[in-house]
């Protein structure tokens, strides 16, 4: 029988004990995001009436969605799109009514009540989607807004050519339904010199004016990427991501953006090993000769991506150390050889995502993107939040 | 401003909900689990006085702690290991007294209240480890049980050969710490013939004898794949993890499992291409003709790892569906072009993971090992628990 001593719990501070249990400290950093979303207004500001909307679904790109919305509508940002429906519940939750939330793609038969219980406004991506959202629109009374999504050549979500043509021939597919933006998403913005990026926008263009514009309605079309192929992609919305939270959107070029996420692993041991000494699962790092091994306490179950084997790189204050064995579960083993043994310590803190070695960074050595960098953050990380309270 | 209609919530059932808003569904068999440990229950059986421990963590192999903790419990486990200490707390919280939970690698210094306040034991990694241990053990008056890791070759965590060597001529340094399992972790069991195992076998009673074997207190170093090396390994108490929940832990031969996880993700839309039309970010993908694209709720936010684009297997019912271009943050999309339309609709479940692609074969497919897609399966799937009752 386990014994549990009742008054063995000397600092009941959620907060301090998240931070000391944990084995990584993930620091967000909501003033920089706020710079980022700044950033995108003043791109844009020549562009009359564009607005500067965020989108933070996958939880705010793995960084808490409510911190995140709540520092941008402190910033001013008053549009928000996210993925699913849950999602825009918990934004609701901590935003006021003034803020208008958009589900990029859900499930909307069934959901109507849902959606319009939260202020919540589905984008219509096929001629399905309008059937349902029409039927609602005219059995419930309520004019609830929705975005529609016309495909420009992703053929991914949002409506073909087909579909376009058959609302210009049938305008009475659409009445009765409250559109308050149409939207159209781009596939290769991050590729400045891509052709596609200019035909997609004729063609979003061409389908807006083949339905007749809609009376005016706001037009959006510009990711992160999009919004640096020029005015003519800003329209009168455009919808940066994965930039605000530090991603770079012109990889081509130096990044412009702040950035938001540090990460902090605690050294739970160093060890000296020698040949013939191996490390980790399937032996894959042999001692070249002595070396100094440290284990930071995260893994791939907190997204540190298993691709990263024998690939990754940790900053040590100013000194790199690469991962050396296999990524685990919830440990990377990293040579601290070439470190001073006063820094890399038990308990020191070692940076995973930092100055040194940003999350692009990351993502380059694990043959990915930041975004999904972002996204893999784990549930595990102590979560320090700071700034993002000034307007 | 966002208009609230309160009168619209026609479904208050909290799962109900979460599964209709979801993209994708997650139906864990816990069942399934209860027979993978019997399954080892009955393979050490022969083993006298040989305990099933199980490993949990990472929120029970993404599959939650706490479900999984409970379905465990009910057949018999009365052992858990997780990683940190919240895993812990957490685990500690649905289960009973008679539960003995261990945390595998932890910062135990500063928290050492935090652990004998919720009755966890913490596994001691280094000659720090103890010391701290002891300290507290003296100071509090407790008899704290911690258990004791001996590394046989992992070079991750655990007393190396020097540690051990220094306790053989100082036993006092264990003296006062109440040492309740001495354990060491297999690098490459998945190997059969591998003969790293029998020398960390070895190495590890080598090292037991060499400070006196601590006066019979049980040992351990057997996880999922090295219980099936042979009954020498299986000593007082094995530790599977991963095989519980369905990964094969005899790579080299046929999955003796049973398969405890289905992933469904819902089609969103349905599209007709044809050349010169691309799919997705980059247009990787470049139709070859007339294809029937299907586009499904989940994406690399939820664990669907991006390294799975152009390369993953979906499967329509019996039909098997290829991913077709890049897998994106919410959204993957398949080519439905050979599976029948009445079954390809939209709205309908597509196994992204499941009878015809179980893990194994999703994680061959990402470059992988199914540990990380389980690790990786994400919070925003809807969730259904079946079975787990039953003794």
């Amino acid at each position: 029988m386990a014994k549990k001593h009742e008054n063995h719990s000397p600092d009941s501070s959620i907060e301090n004990a998240a931070l000391r249990h944990a084995g990584a400290i993930l620091s967000i950093d909501l003033g920089a995001l706020q710079k980022n979303w700044r950033t995108y207004q003043t791109m844009v500001s020549k562009s009359k009436n564009c607005a500067v909307g965020a989108v933070i679904k996958a939880r705010g790109y793995g960084l808490d969605a409510r911190h995140v919305g709540v520092a941008l509508g402190v910033a001013g940002c008053k549009t928000f799109f996210v993925a699913s429906i849950d999602e825009g519940i918990e934004l609701r939750s901590v935003m006021g009514d003034d803020a208008e939330i958009f589900i990029l793609g859900c499930p909307i038969g069934g959901n109507e009540h849902d959606l319009v219980h939260h202020a919540l406004s589905p984008v219509l991506n096929s001629l399905e989607d309008i059937s349902v959202w029409k039927k609602f629109s005219n059995s419930s009374g309520l004019n609830a807004p929705a975005a529609l999504h016309l495909d420009s050549g992703m053929n991914r979500l949002g409506l073909g050519a087909g579909d376009v043509g058959a609302i210009a021939k049938n305008p009475d597919l659409l009445s009765g339904v409250n559109i308050s933006l149409v939207m159209s998403h781009l596939a290769c913005s991050d590729e400045q010199k891509n052709p596609m990026n200019q035909e997609q926008l004729t063609s979003f263009k061409n389908a807006l004016s083949s339905i007749g514009g809609l009376g005016g309605v706001r037009t959006s079309i510009a990711n992160s990427s999009g919004v640096f192929l020029g005015p003519e992609y800003h329209m009168e919305m455009v919808r940066p991501g994965v930039a605000l939270y530090g991603v770079n959107p012109t990889p081509e070029k130096a990044n412009p953006m702040a950035q938001v996420v540090r990460l902090q692993g605690k050294i739970l041991q160093v060890r000296e090993i020698d040949t013939p000494q191996t490390v980790g699962y399937g032996a894959t790092h042999k001692a070249a000769g002595k070396e100094l091994i440290a284990t930071i306490a995260a893994g791939y179950a907190d997204g540190i991506l298993r691709s990263l084997s024998n690939n990754g790189v940790a900053y040590v204050g100013e000194y790199p150390a690469p991962y050396v064995g296999r990524v685990s579960m919830d440990l990377i083993t990293i040579n601290v050889s070439a470190v001073p043994e006063n820094i890399a310590h038990v308990g020191a803190l070692v940076d995973l995502i930092g100055p040194n070695n940003p999350v692009d960074d990351m993502a380059a050595r694990a043959g990915t993107i930041g975004y999904e960098i972002l996204t893999n953050l784990g549930p595990r990380y102590g979560r320090v939040y700071v700034g993002g309270t000034d307007k």
